[in-house]
């Protein structure tokens, strides 16, 4: 197959994802966009995703987008990697049920602190939205908490699952989550971040 | 294995699950909660779930949730429905790309209307949010007509994903967006609209 890019950005979710193809040892180029400057918005990237978001990967087939699709599909991609639970179909929707929680009520709660404007236009809404981040993160903090048996999301088995919590775990602190409630979670960002895969991936992503 | 049962509730986004489940043929019980006395919060529901929401599917190895992942695991649990391409890695992908998108996008962008006390506790803010629905759902519907070449969502076959955005396209002219721009997605929910097993699950849904 033709060599595969990731465009990323530093303190995004793309790190979930280029975390999972570290751990699968896929050869891949990395382009890392400039949010501050809006590189997403410029024509030259909604060529690529229309959505002006990241992750996207650009695969032999087609671009690929919304790191769930991304994360399952780079297990399926490499299985002797053993990202995922690939013939066990409950244990697959497990971790795609994981990764869906975070994608879609997580991933959304942060995004209230500085991308309110998505779905509101006037300031006060937008401050009003940020004020209640600390209490909606903690509260989602809580509920990976009380499931977390570890050593990882799925249990005994590492999964593309675990580089994703590690990649918005790594954003509670700064959302005004007291980590100190959350000790499992807590654990698990220090066994995540020891992985070679996943030091490479850090050090790569440059945020 | 034993009987599923389904958690549902009148308008929401379970009857994407609902729906898949009749395409597939699976036999199970449907639970309709009553979210107008705030059901889905009792505690014998979040036993169930605790995040106190629906589609909930109980089965025979426990409870999952999350839609995205229910429809895959519906899709792989009955294969002989045809309901993914599970036999293709790139082409699963896309669809669990689009069932991504419409879970942590549309549907979010949609939940800013009712359900804005979430992530703001400011009346003036929720009302803010409500404000801009029309605007951030009609930007979906135009990522979502750009693409749309059909019959289903993926092309030639029908989906999983198809009982989806039928399911989230029925709520855009609720939410304000004018739908004579987006004749794709008409021409798709009328199509989805005429399955037996979507007038089926319609008519159990009660709503």
């Amino acid at each position: 197959m033709t060599r595969w890019t990731l465009y990323s950005a530093p303190g995004t979710c793309a790190l979930a994802s280029h975390i999972a193809l570290r751990e699968a040892g896929a050869d891949f180029d990395l382009v890392t966009l400039d949010f501050g400057s809006g590189q997403q918005q410029s024509s030259d990237f909604l060529a690529i995703n229309p959505k002006g978001r990241v992750p996207a990967l650009v695969t032999d087939n087609g671009v690929l987008t919304e790191t769930p699709a991304l994360l399952a599909f780079i297990a399926q991609s490499f299985p002797q990697a053993q990202l995922a639970p690939l013939d066990d179909a409950f244990a697959f929707a497990r971790m795609q049920e994981f990764n869906g929680y975070i994608a879609s009520t997580v991933h959304v709660a942060h995004a209230h602190k500085r991308r309110g404007g998505r779905w509101a236009d006037d300031a006060a809404a937008i401050e009003a939205m940020r004020a209640k981040v600390p209490q909606t993160m903690s509260a989602c903090a809580a509920q990976i908490e009380a499931r977390l048996v570890g050593p990882w999301v799925l249990g005994d088995r590492y999964s593309v699952a675990d580089g994703y919590l590690f990649t918005v775990a790594e954003w509670f602190a700064g959302d005004g989550v007291d980590m100190k409630h959350f000790p499992h979670i807590v654990a698990h960002l220090d066994r995540v971040r020891a992985r070679p895969a996943v030091k490479r991936a850090i050090a790569e992503s440059g945020g």
